[in-house]
């Protein structure tokens, strides 16, 4: 099997985009190729063209925008198709993209995602978002998705003796972390006095689904990402940049309602993805070295964090008050801010981890750099942990 | 390159579909691997899931189907995703489970599609349909694809002779071809006097969208198709049914806003996805012996038998007129009943058109059998032509 890795990145200011999707998708799309060296028109390596969004239907009632890409940057007749797996969606077209490479069929895939969430009134994005639920089960009975993990939240800091303080010390770390990422949604410094009071048991932040709060729930997005893959054996003949190599990829799915697992606080579909991407690389999680991890809802980084094997069961929150998984810890965790920070346009998102992890792993992270940074971890989790997509790059080995 | 086949093929009766979307997958997914022997459970040989739909998002208000699929199916931990390349997601998916498994990282993978589009009113279904047109310079300003479809519907009629008497012929031989496949949507002899007036020179059925009329048209539908793909080297060790063979699938786009084609007329995307499906399976047109087509609207049948080099080009209404185009002639198209008769459920169409052509080449076919067919082509058509999948099954070479 071909080694596949990323020649480049691009990715747009998180936050409110004010032109249309098609327009958003195109800025990542020309940022990943230009830092790639891949020219557009009939000259261009790329010949598979993969879209990641959740909502281009819902949201923005358009179909076959993957069509619409290939079109506007002057790709055609390259292939093209638009993937979706709810919030791991970029990390579904990362991987499909990794398949069309490793199979030979292709050299130099675009793959690039985006949501555009914030034109919607609240309501109806926490609808749509909803969507992602079991459709019998969960969806028509009114489940939301901050509801769900208010009881998932619930359960799982009663198990292990999380605080409220414990989240918000996630979301200071990953507010400090946005501040050093310029393309990052909330700029906007944070204390951890801001979020507790004096006794620093009670947080201050209004409830938006009991125990979650404010601040441990990311944001609505508009935002893109993208990266150009191509075959390690191909990259130089191309004309593209050095590619960062794409070590391991896979998903695993759980079951989609969340009431028929035997522990709903257990996130089994991180753990196979994460087992199965450790084995393609060769890799253990103690060679990790940074990892982007999903944080939609704080408490998220944490079990995360212990299901990919990065700590040992119920000890994440202990590591997180050590200061391990902040910037200068051992275990640096969301440097680009994570979605609670840096912003969380669904489809966009998996795409955006890896690219911050390409950052890192090139040393080009500038003040959120990782000091000497070889492998790195991205978990993209779609729906409440149904279908999650895990992802490891490495600059191990290319020594030699 | 590891070579692909199907092994098990699943449809449901095209037409109104009572029950909830993800039924009516499951249905045709259940077909497929019963028809494969692959179980599901945790003794699946299935390590990915790929579900083809335009319209979840749109018209059923669903995300992430792939992972309800993957559950409801018994069939978790394997990987899940959705693809979405508007009619043509069925070729996409299709195209995407044969890189999965080219590329060594799975063994055996479920594809199914399905679009339910009866229940909402006509005009909001041709909205829907309407979302894979240009969302600026076509969708705005309020084209539909009939209205699309008729302004090349003149002008290929007038360029090349095709009279309104060829597009009815086209209508009979589906219509006929139709009542030989039990699942087909319309079940409705049809005789070329229930179209044209006693002269043969006008019709009689009511006008779409001038010079389109209510035969040149598909209907709208529900349904779902599925296949099963395996690694030809691994079907027996898995205990699957012998496969067919995937000599050659591709895909090209064209430019998404049609106006900007050289020749409106020319539907280039599957030209260049005919011709890179023939070379990847070094097979060329004169060894096609059966071809299912994408006659969403009947002329697209003529213009894609040319454009994939079935016909030399202005000459295929000449064929059809010869009855080459029937069954037992020379070389039937659309022997399932096309589009047209058997139905068209969006996301479905591609799948179900190469489970056609796998009965086709087993000679399962029943009272539509093409005698002695070894090879077929099958021509999935996305949006006006700018996404096109082309399918090439064949048991040549088989024998050795």
């Amino acid at each position: 099997m071909r080694s596949v890795g990323i020649c480049g990145i691009g990715h747009t200011k998180f936050g409110k985009y004010p032109g249309p999707f098609l327009d958003m998708l195109c800025e990542a799309a020309l940022g990943a190729m230009d830092d790639a060296g891949a020219p557009g028109g009939p000259q261009s390596p790329i010949d598979q063209i993969l879209v990641s969004t959740m909502g281009a239907g819902i949201l923005n009632h358009q179909s076959s925008v993957a069509s619409a890409v290939a079109d506007a940057l002057g790709l055609c007749p390259a292939m093209a198709e638009t993937v979706e797996n709810g919030p791991a969606s970029g990390g579904s077209a990362l991987k499909l993209g990794y398949m069309a490479i490793a199979s030979g069929l292709c050299d130099c895939v675009l793959v690039v995602g985006g949501e555009q969430m914030t034109r919607v009134p609240g309501p109806v994005a926490t609808d749509f978002v909803s969507t992602m639920l079991h459709p019998e089960a969960e969806y028509r009975p009114g489940l939301t998705l901050p509801a769900f993990v208010g009881m998932f939240s619930r359960l799982l800091m009663e198990k292990n003796g999380i605080t409220p303080r414990d989240l918000a010390l996630i979301a200071v770390k990953d507010h400090a972390n946005a501040m050093l990422n310029p393309l990052a949604q909330l700029h906007k410094p944070l204390a951890l006095s801001d979020l507790m009071d004096e006794t620093e048991t009670r947080r201050r932040d209004r409830v938006i689904a009991d125990p979650l709060r404010l601040y441990d729930v990311c944001p609505m997005s508009d935002g893109a990402a993208a990266v150009v893959l191509c075959a390690m054996d191909r990259a130089q003949a191309l004309g593209l940049r050095g590619p960062v190599r794409i070590a391991g990829i896979a998903s695993a799915t759980d079951t989609h309602v969340v009431a028929n697992r035997a522990d709903p606080t257990r996130l089994d579909a991180v753990r196979v993805s994460a087992q199965r991407a450790y084995k393609m690389a060769g890799l253990t999680p103690a060679d990790v070295d940074v990892a982007e991890l999903h944080d939609a809802f704080l408490i998220l980084e944490l079990a995360e964090s212990e299901e990919a094997g990065l700590f040992p069961r119920g000890t994440a929150h202990l590591a997180l008050r050590r200061g391990e998984t902040s910037l200068g810890g051992r275990l640096p965790v969301n440097p680009s801010g994570g979605l609670k920070a840096k912003g969380h346009p669904l489809g966009a998102t998996g795409i955006s981890q890896v690219a911050e992890l390409v950052l890192q792993l090139r040393g080009q992270a500038g003040a959120r750099q990782v000091p000497g940074a070889r492998t790195g971890l991205a978990v993209n989790f779609g729906g409440f942990g149904n279908n999650v997509v895990a992802t490891l790059l490495t600059t191990r080995g290319e020594d030699a």
